[in-house]
C-alpha cells in the first residue's frame, strides 16, 4: 500500500492516527498541499479528486476519502476495533463520525476556505475553481460553534463519542477540535464533558501520528 | 424499530429503499415536513437533530442518519448484501455513499435551501436557524452539475458506482438524480453512462418504496 498524505491538514490526519492505533505500518508520499501538488499531473493520475488522504492498495485501486480507507483497513486489520463491535456501535460510529464530519469539519472549512487569501477560487477541496463566499465563512463558524455544544452534551453522556469506547468518530472528533484552532475558535471553558474528552484522546499515543 | 420518515423528502427515500431492498417492513410515523412537524416538541424528544430519517431501535436507541441506519440494518439483516461483501467492495460503497452525499446531494440542498422562501431562516437542516446565503445556491448548483459528471466518468467503467454489484451507494445516487429535478437540472442527454445506470436502478421495484 502507499499512502498520499500531508502532514499539516486535518483530513489526511484522521487515517495516519487511525493506521498508528492499529500499529499499520505504510509506505507515505507527501503530496505538499502548501504548493498546491496536489493540482499536479503526477497526483491528478492518482487521485483525480485532487484531495489526500488517498491510499493506493495493491491491486491498484486508490480509496481518496477518509470513510473508505478505514472501512478497507478495518476489514483487513481488524484488531483493535475502531469502528464499532456491535451493530449499535457500528452504527453509533458511523453516526458521529458523519456528525463530525458534515456539522463540524464542514463548518470549519467553510470558514477557513472561503475568507484565506490562500484558497481563493479554491473554496472547495477539489479539482473545480469555486469562489469564496465571505457570509459562508461566517456561517460555518456558526455551524462549528454550535457543533461543539452538541458534543459536550453528548460526552456528559458517555464516554466518548460512539458510546463506552474508543473510535474513528474520536479520531474525526480530536481532528475538529484541533481544526478550530485554525480560525481560532476556543473550546468554551465550561464545555467541561468535551474537556475531558479531548484530554483523554489527546493524549493517546497515537495523536502524534 | 419504529421508523421516522417524511415521504417526499429525499434522505428518508434513501432508507425506505433500502429496508425495501432488503425486504425488511417496519412500523412508519410520518414526520411533515411541509408543517415542520420536525421542529415541534414530540419530534425534537426522538431526535434533538430535527431530521429525518430516524429508526428508533428496540433498546431505544434513535438513529439519525442515513450512515447510522444504514450500517445498523446490514449488520442485522445482511441479505442481500447493500454495503459491499469484501474489503475493497465494502470500502468502494463508503466511498460513492460519501462523494454522492458530500458533492451531489449537499450541491442540490445548498441549490434549493439557499433560494426556496419555504426555507428562509433554515437553510441548514436541524434545530439552528441559518439564514440564506444566495451566492450558495448558485454554487450548490455547479457542483452538483460538475459530481453528474463524475458520476458519468465512473459509470463508463462499472456498472454500478461501487463496481459491479448494486449497493447502498447506487440508492443515494438514485435519490441525488431524483432531487436534482426539484432544482431543475437535468441530467444532460450525453451521458449515456448515467442515463443506462438511473434506468436500471430507477426500475428496481425497491425505488418506488
Amino acid at each position: 500500500m502507499k499512502y498520499y498524505d500531508y502532514t499539516a491538514a486535518p483530513n489526511p490526519r484522521r487515517a495516519r492516527i487511525f493506521m498508528a492505533e492499529k500499529g499499520i505500518e505504510v509506505e507515505t508520499i507527501q503530496v505538499d498541499l502548501g504548493e498546491k501538488a496536489q493540482f499536479e499531473d503526477w497526483f491528478r493520475a492518482v487521485n483525480p479528486r485532487c484531495t489526500v488522504p488517498a491510499l493506493q492498495l495493491e491491486d491498484g485501486t486508490v480509496l481518496c476519502d477518509n470513510a473508505s480507507i478505514a472501512r478497507y483497513l478495518e476489514e483487513v486489520y481488524p484488531q483493535p476495533p475502531l469502528m464499532g463491535s456491535t451493530p449499535v456501535e457500528k452504527a453509533l460510529v458511523a453516526e458521529w463520525w458523519v456528525r463530525v464530519e458534515s456539522e463540524g469539519m464542514m463548518g470549519v472549512a467553510e470558514a477557513l476556505r472561503n475568507r484565506s487569501e490562500f484558497f481563493k477560487d479554491n473554496a472547495i477541496t477539489g479539482p473545480q475553481r469555486y469562489s469564496q463566499i465571505p457570509e459562508l465563512a461566517e456561517r460555518g463558524r456558526a455551524r462549528a460553534e454550535a457543533f461543539l455544544k452538541v458534543m459536550d452534551e453528548r460526552l456528559q453522556e458517555t464516554a466518548f463519542l460512539a458510546g463506552d469506547n474508543f473510535s474513528a468518530a474520536d479520531i474525526a472528533g480530536l481532528t475538529l477540535i484541533d481544526f478550530c484552532r485554525w480560525i481560532k475558535l476556543p473550546v468554551p471553558e465550561e464545555y467541561e464533558a468535551l474537556h475531558r474528552w479531548y484530554e483523554a484522546v489527546a493524549n493517546r499515543p497515537s495523536a502524534k501520528a
